[in-house]
């Protein structure tokens, strides 16, 4: 007993590019999609897991999530839920697979769905939020969950279990603090490149009358819009709305540090993806060049060895972890604990298909169990495509209120799955 | 007229494992394999390109570089070859794809074959080796093979261009010198991990013998085991043959720094990835201390912009590019022209299956149109897997001889292809 009956890989898109909903500076057209994977047990529980990605190419992630299959089949299940560090090692230093990397790309975020439909099937067996599953670990327990390979430089075990020994206090008060009020969201619905400055400005103001404190603007592709924009967008919502800039990478070094100093009047409270997030020594420089504006990246660092380098050298002052980005919620805990080593908030990048959905546990237990702090601490929030979830996010006020749900939040409908498969559902045979 | 008429692309993998060639401390069993495609025009040209891999993944290789298919059967041959600059953007800044990394892993490694079979195509057009092919490129034709964004902070357009227009002068003479004495390699096949003492002094003293002035020891599994090896290995071949070590990634930033202060007394002439290829604070760190010794790093670097940085911070004295780890014949390119900037020499990664065939042909266009000298330059030569290509590399006294056949090196024979497609190849039916 204790196998997994069936892997089973889903192709899913979303026809989003008809709207210009998610229009950045480098992405002009996304399909929103998913490459989704669903594990059940033979004892008929189930887990589910996937990597966010933007349309063509979405099929090579489903085929390198099918390549762990035979690994999967041959796992016993309360072993491995029972040991997910030893789990997560025994897939990412796979020496063969690694070589596809290393820890990078398609191959890692095969791995980071596999690792998260884990983690959603331990939070089910257990009947909790994966958020309280992970608050509810032991210090001990948290740090047999990372890998510190490549970060004894910056993190050592016994500094990580010093953090997390030193936020068990007051983490019972935190926990109801967080059920009554949840967690400060911001939204990025009003920014996106292709929204005229009308849709804009009505989207800022709804924010704010929803209760965001924060909200975020595209930039990037044209100067002079992005300083209308900014402008409109500042005059819309006034002083005291933090209003974050996202570059989605458009910039070399130097233009960066230019473009942002134009727009540095109206008071950004961080830019985004000024350039490459490969380029740790390019951040540092316009970290420098632009504070007080803070540098925000990571939604596309490709591991916990690029985070180590960008909080270390001071090249990012806001750490985005992003849900699918990085081999799962090991990684994460990785970056979380770096984070709060070097103490910086974590505000995660979402939006996308489920980002929201999980990524939120990951902040949650931040709060509980590691930085025990929500001090400019906010998660992305984008309304759309959470209604093909079974427990879509939900927001009040502006703030992410805490599910109690089981689970991880990545569990889609059936109906999306018959309706979004990829090319054979029903809305792309009717498109 | 002028379009492809296919794109057929195969997994061949290669039983190595069963002989610990090419065993080292992070990779114990790989079968050397090969994600391998081969384009036909209609006119019936053909061009080869490969991604290395060393076993499992092969089919998600695989799997990515049937993705770029459609693209392929689109375009025009003629204005691709053409504009491979152009070519090339239009693959790696498509941003869907780019999602996938963006430019990195298994997608930015599809491309690269891809842009490889290209260059393959155009040398077979044109008649001439591609190191040939690329030399009698004009300053200008060469810029505009590179893509310089994330680059302009180290390396601006003009500066490729006086670069190149300064290599000019005795390029002849350097052609004429080249084909008559080709260009030095050196060897690892002493020093995999797997060999026997005995069996690593014999081949060391043998490369010795065939005129090698170089050999490269792979290290980082049990440190008395290398410092005997290492010892061993120096007496054999004495001081005046530079042994270069290779940790394949095994430490962390202080552990490399401490190891390779035991071996120093043996005086290495460089260490190979002493750590993650994505570490360049780590980098830094180790080659401040541990000089003079040089640090050499590249064969997993992702793209051009973590070379950039390890060049920029004094990271890596050695740059090891990899003919098939980027995005091709351009990406690396602008890695030459890098290092060319910074007065770095350019030491291929090669071995693997068919990395020495194809990446000679990058460091003989180096010297003669790029940083114009062999001083401290060599290419990696290790024996094996040869015999699979049509035109397998050959070397006279530990140097390469210039290859003189069109195309870049890339074909395999007919047979190769029955033998090793995996799995319903002979040679693994017969497994």
């Amino acid at each position: 007993m204790s196998k997994l009956s069936s892997v089973e890989v889903l192709d899913l898109r979303f026809p989003t590019s008809r709207d210009l909903d998610g229009s950045d500076a480098m992405n002009q057209d996304p399909d929103y999609s998913a490459a989704y994977l669903q594990l059940t047990t033979e004892l008929g529980e189930v887990g589910y897991g996937f990597v966010f990605t933007i349309g063509r190419g979405n099929d090579v992630q489903a085929a390198a999530i099918e390549a762990l299959r035979d690994h999967l089949m041959s796992i016993n299940v309360d072993d491995a839920l029972n040991n997910m560090g030893a789990f997560w090692k025994s897939l990412v230093h796979d020496s063969q697979l690694r070589w596809l990397g290393p820890e990078k790309g398609v191959m890692h975020m095969a791995i980071g769905a596999v690792v998260n439909a884990m983690w959603d099937l331990k939070a089910r067996r257990a009947g909790k939020p994966m958020w309280k599953l992970l608050a509810d670990m032991s210090p001990n327990e948290i740090v047999e969950l990372v890998d510190f390979r490549y970060l004894t430089d910056a993190l050592t075990e016994s500094e990580a279990l010093e953090i997390l020994s030193a936020a068990q206090v007051g983490k019972a008060e935190r926990e109801a603090e967080l059920l009554q009020t949840g967690y400060p969201g911001y939204t990025t619905s009003p920014g996106w490149l292709g929204y005229s400055d009308e849709k804009m400005v009505r989207l800022a103001k709804e924010a704010v009358a929803e209760g965001f404190t924060q909200i975020k603007l595209k930039v990037g592709g044209n100067l002079e819009d992005d300083i209308r924009r900014m402008k409109l967008t500042r005059e819309a919502v006034g002083p005291d709305i933090r209003i974050a800039i996202d570059a989605n990478q458009r910039w070399d070094r130097d233009e960066a540090i230019s473009w942002v100093s134009h727009l540095a009047q109206f008071d950004p409270w961080w830019i985004e993806e000024p350039t490459s997030p490969d380029d740790v020594l390019a951040h540092v420089a316009i970290a420098q060049a632009v504070a007080p504006i803070k540098v925000a990246t990571g939604e596309h660092a490709q591991n916990r060895i690029i985070f180590k380098q960008l909080m270390q050298s001071g090249g990012a002052q806001v750490v985005q972890i992003d849900a699918a980005r990085v081999a799962g919620v090991n990684e994460n805990i990785a970056i979380l604990l770096l984070a709060s080593k070097f103490g910086l908030p974590v505000c995660p990048h979402a939006g996308g298909v489920g980002l929201c959905e999980v990524v939120q546990h990951l902040s949650m237990f931040d709060y509980l169990a590691v930085s025990g702090t929500k001090q400019d601490r906010v998660i992305e929030y984008v309304d759309h495509l959470h209604e093909h979830f079974e427990t879509p996010v939900e927001l009040m006020d502006g703030n992410y209120v805490a599910p109690v749900a089981p689970g991880s939040g990545a569990r889609m409908t059936p109906d999306t799955f018959l309706d979004y498969v990829y090319p054979s559902g029903r809305v792309w045979q009717e498109l």
